[in-house]
């Protein structure tokens, strides 16, 4: 298949609704001023052919992409230990929720929402410099510099009153080990990471070839970890419409709020896309759309 | 690869654990009396290839299996409008809560928890003799006879309060159109069927074989429906534990608390297991462990 | 102080808003076609006087109302044994809620919201003909007969699908002892009843006359029992709106659909106002804003 | 009546069971500390007499008794507005709960809850030195200097995540105005206050009478608003058992977990008992069975 026509055949399909539905982030400055009219669509294959097209090389802050990263540096440091504070499930509640936590004494139901990745990031945080590890494993991964964004960061800092207080609730159900605020730090700054769909797709790589680094071929994770991440997409990875998007698309997906999506077709090639607006679900709405169109010419969903 | 071999191995391995773990459901006399140490086997491959180990042609109550092909006349009947009243998200509630049916004005999260599979029925209730369309259906499938168990489907009309208070609630919203009494009537004797392994590897086959009748080749669901009914069962096909089918297991399955699980390998080939005793979640321990051998030994996982 | 008077001006100043705001009970039809424009009070004080102005002598459907008599006959038949199945708590929820009731097994919080009246009525179905002794009660206190509204309670009946999944819901918890159509028909009856403002204020009269009943003088509850059955009126009496009632009146309060509402002030009088156009809450707008006067000039609030 | 035996014969009576039943509060270790086999008892009557048995003098902490004065304190500045922002009913829920508050969109209950108090806290902080004005109204109320325990305080502060997740989550919803950091920092300092049996009796006088300061006898509220105080305290006060306290008692109590209860006879006195000890609501064990037997022995139930 020449997926390079594809995702062009991809972009020129969608220019026509580019900017015209869905809404823009706005909770903070920095993402409530990015143009809306913007879309990139990139893939790797597992044997390292890419293909791009549309915005696919503006950076965009990837926001909740990063907790696919952050549970990666998790499984790498911790393997099922991980597991003894998070747990594995849908949570069926928004992604900032906190009623689970209340009836299920502070442990977050799964690592993709914010309870869930504010928990794996504390456990980070008790082993190393969780900051610095976040960019090193990134920069590994795509083979350039990863940088955070620091007015985002510092942003959600100042905006982030929900995170602080689902922090603080996990905290007071003794499944926070350090202190809040540096844990809260470092998450801050994981979702404030700039990259564009082709970081993405290629630093996502692993997931899609059992484990393995994008170039240097060594495990990131091990297979089963890395099709246990892929299963944790699945059924968790895109808030309160996972279910929607196993119906409609059928890839495991992991979006952020900043409009990026980033989807693995096992044993052949993860993908990503992006478009600023965002549909109801919290999920870029032109995303959602690329994403279907791409599973229905490919026929790559996997059931 | 030699199904057949991989089968009895399974049943060997399983054996020592017979009757050793779990509980049998025990709500009802004709469940609580069922031996636990049984465990069966079954799969039948896209092209029509069978393997069976250890009880598989033993009959048993499919329960819960039964919402599958509940949705499966539905979706024949009734194409999207079926989900005007029923969602497809994950609903991380128990299998029979009324929580979230209160906060969701009636609308059940999936036609795989109680409430969506009584809301299913109540539409099939509305367009046919839905007890009788579901013998058809299954009877067709499998290419034999399939009946109910009146004493099984008794025993849950004598005892079904929560079923009638979930059918009641979301009458209250005005999501039931018929009378109660006939709906429940249809859910408590599709859940009554009893059917054995085997008879569910081949009815299930449609899900890996792009919607075509196991037999006939005639199209039960559209490609694209079977591919949903697939991305359903998987997100939402396994109670509160379908995250961890998810993690461990990697394949769409659909669980029924006589103590079956049906589980689909989509291209490939359609499987049940089944053994009476139950882990905390309602799903067949040993079972779950087969199906985890299965997917470690075959590598099958969609993942 | 001259009641007379007062209860004639309260008249006087309510007439130019009755039927301007508020919304009648219209979920059935003989309750949707009462007239708005009625407005009637009556008081009886502990010594026998009775004042009463408007359509205080109007018979309207007490609805919630009978509750208060129901929890009585409870209190009288089993004494505290009553309270092993049903709290004394407020509930923070609508008084037609199952969400409380799923989290706390079964047991209602308070017999005053529906769940608890049906658990009520269910212990009352266990004792005697719970329909005809009511009835006997009522007579008794009122000096002459009442009756039930057979329209009323059919439709009741025909459509209180919250109210069967409520009973089922707590029967499945094994909270319910009796088949769950005998004690809903109780319940539905007891809600039909028709009585008047005077009849009502006669009829609550044990409750501040130290549990004595208005003309006979012989124990219709311990002196003990009535104080505690004025402590529930004023924390659970009136939906969602006790604070409110405590806050703005000050006095014990049932109120019912039907637009009456009982007010204790003990040791001194018993009164009921009725107006049929209910506010958000559920309980009569002009019967508030009457109970406010009246407690406004007469001073009578327990605080 | 004579007070001063009656309530040295409640000492008596309970003085058998000091120490026997209940846990002192140990979420601090100076609340956990505090010997649990002590009990005070004293009261003060609108006129001016006063009577005390026990540890009457002995200062412990009021904890959330400081609700009550923090609200005194809001009536004041703010009259009808403060409810703007605060509820005036029952929670149903535990007094730190966050459930409640994600589906009211971050508006509290009642100013007794935690939530309600840091609300209430926040309206101060925006007017006032909140600190400072607490203590000067409690030093005008009791005429004698009344004092924070640092140790206290700082102990809440660094360990009340549970209460800084909640003020982070009213935030989240805009129902803060204030930093978050100023707002517990006056919230935590007005529960460390240590004061008497005695002085609470003396400091609450106004609430008996018409909102009338006990010693000068200027309105520190407004007789409507003192009633409405005593209202809520019934409705709210005292946790989850505010149903159990109007059933048993019947009078307007605030408590708090160091043990105290502040109890209102309207138009007659005020009371406070105290003795560490707490039953599972979290209000005082033995302070609960003597204001029993004192409304017992009294009469004064306002039911």
């Amino acid at each position: 298949m020449d997926y390079q026509l594809l995702l062009e055949d991809i972009v020129d399909t969608l220019r026509p609704e580019l900017g015209k539905a869905g809404q823009v982030a706005s909770y903070i400055p920095a993402l409530a001023r990015v143009p809306a009219a913007q879309f990139g669509i990139a893939l790797r294959t597992c044997d390292g052919q890419e293909a791009h097209a549309g915005d696919s090389t503006t950076p965009f802050s990837i926001q909740s992409i990063s907790k696919l990263f952050a549970l990666t540096l998790g499984m790498q440091a911790m393997g099922e230990k991980l597991w003894e504070r998070i747990g594995r499930e849908p949570s069926g509640n928004p992604f900032n929720s906190l009623v689970q936590l209340e009836s299920e004494q502070g442990i977050p139901r799964n690592p993709f929402i914010n309870a869930g990745a504010i928990a794996v990031t504390d456990r980070l945080v008790s082993l190393f410099d969780a900051k610095a590890h976040m960019l090193g494993l990134l920069t590994s991964l795509c083979g350039e510099p990863i940088a955070f964004d620091d007015e985002v960061a510092a942003s959600e800092a100042a905006t982030g009153f929900r995170n602080i207080a689902l922090a603080n609730f996990m905290k007071s159900f003794g499944r926070i080990d350090n202190d809040v605020g540096p844990v809260l730090d470092a998450y801050f700054h994981h979702c404030s990471i700039r990259m564009s769909c082709l970081q993405l797709a290629r630093a996502a790589g692993y997931l899609c070839r059992d484990g393995q680094h994008p170039y240097s071929g060594e495990q990131v994770l091990t297979e089963k970890q890395a099709r246990r991440v892929n299963a944790l997409m699945l059924t968790c990875g895109t808030y309160d419409a996972a279910g929607e998007f196993a119906f409609r698309i059928g890839l495991p997906c992991k979006s952020g709020v900043g409009g990026g999506i980033v989807a693995v077709v096992p044993d052949k090639l993860t993908l990503c896309v992006w478009s600023p607006a965002l549909e109801h679900s919290g999920n870029s709405l032109l995303g959602m759309k690329a994403l279907e169109m791409f599973a229905g010419r490919t026929g790559v969903s996997v059931f």
